[in-house]
């Protein structure tokens, strides 16, 4: 990928972190024909993770902070690991698994901090269908375990578009 | 979509809703080559949702009118997004999250009440594979969240078969 | 599918149960171009299923037992409804959804399991992205559910290979 990604989350005042390495038996991202199957990425930090269950009176911060740290580790393994010849042409799905306290019901609050950043990131090859659900519990306790499903082309520029 | 969806629900004395609008960031389906990826939709109905949890005293009719109302609503947003010169091919996937009280255990009877109402509607084209999960939570505490993965082809009768 | 997954399964000790059935108004697995979507298998075994939910006491040998019992079912469903002229070329993704007691945390071990046997009956093909999350509630209270996105190429020895 030869996008400027890392500039784009620059400009919004975030960082792209390091693509994480697999914790188990997994890739991170595997890509079949044009599409790039991103494996859960939970809201993982430096020395632990942002902890669930979110409950009502979870700050926001800590919301947005989770559902940042999900998105941006998942475009960090895309960047990684998809060809330089390919960029993101769309996001197709984001599936949100929002480890959650009993009586929780505003799942689509905690998935709008994913989804909102996506759009600011990658514009309108960020609008993406969505599910947002409730779990029981997530790897290391997380908040927040993010899947998603991108289409990737040609990248823009990279010397090999027809003329 | 140029299906006679609305009229065989009709016929089986149920009405194709609007299609709702996405509650956040997100897109209600998203297209790409021939896959349509149908957010999750959950039992809302008007002024509110089919709450969950389901338990084994909850009335069947609760059940299969939560089921009816999240593929009615899955049809709906496909109805309104897909090009009029494609149609539904092939049901793909279904997943259900079903919000279900502790020891709850019958999932398959839940989701068989969606499963039946799309093989009715949809007929060999409904037929898909399936998996039922019980999850801590859904949106706005709905008893029901169901995705949909169509596969799309070009709609009998547009006119642009090969002769 | 004529590959040698009954042969490679039985010199790691285990063996290729027959296809289950459907237990409901869907199919094992449903194929469209390349992708095989199986349906969500839980770890079913004579008489009942493997039960969660798992805790931090639960014997490995019995998350081991579910994780195997769940793989060797997506694969036997696979291998009795995948056309003799295909083969898996690549397994894309596992979801696993673990039905787990309040504050477990171990997914990834859980789900290691699982991945770790798909390496060793397919080898590279069997390398996947994946996702676990815990669930409340699974079918008939099952510990595990696996459902398995591959897609399939030619088998090779099909007679129909270029030469």
């Amino acid at each position: 990928m030869t996008s400027d990604l890392a500039h784009r989350i620059a400009q919004l005042g975030l960082a792209l972190p390091a693509a994480p390495a697999p914790r188990g038996a997994y890739e991170s991202v595997v890509i079949h024909d044009d599409i790039a199957y991103v494996s859960g990425q939970v809201c993982r930090i430096e020395g632990g993770v942002i902890a669930g269950p979110v409950s009502d009176s979870t700050p926001p911060e800590t919301i947005r902070h989770a559902a940042h740290t999900c998105v941006l580790r998942a475009l960090a393994v895309l960047h990684a690991n998809v060809p330089a010849s390919l960029d993101i042409d769309r996001t197709l799905f984001l599936r949100g698994f929002v480890h959650a306290a009993p009586g929780f019901a505003h799942y689509g609050r905690v998935l709008d901090e994913a989804s909102t950043l996506l759009l600011a990131i990658l514009g309108e090859r960020g609008r993406h269908a969505r599910s947002a659900v409730g779990v029981a519990g997530l790897p290391d306790g997380a908040l927040l375990e993010i899947e998603l499903v991108v289409a990737l082309a040609r990248a823009p520029g990279d010397g090999l578009e027809q003329s």
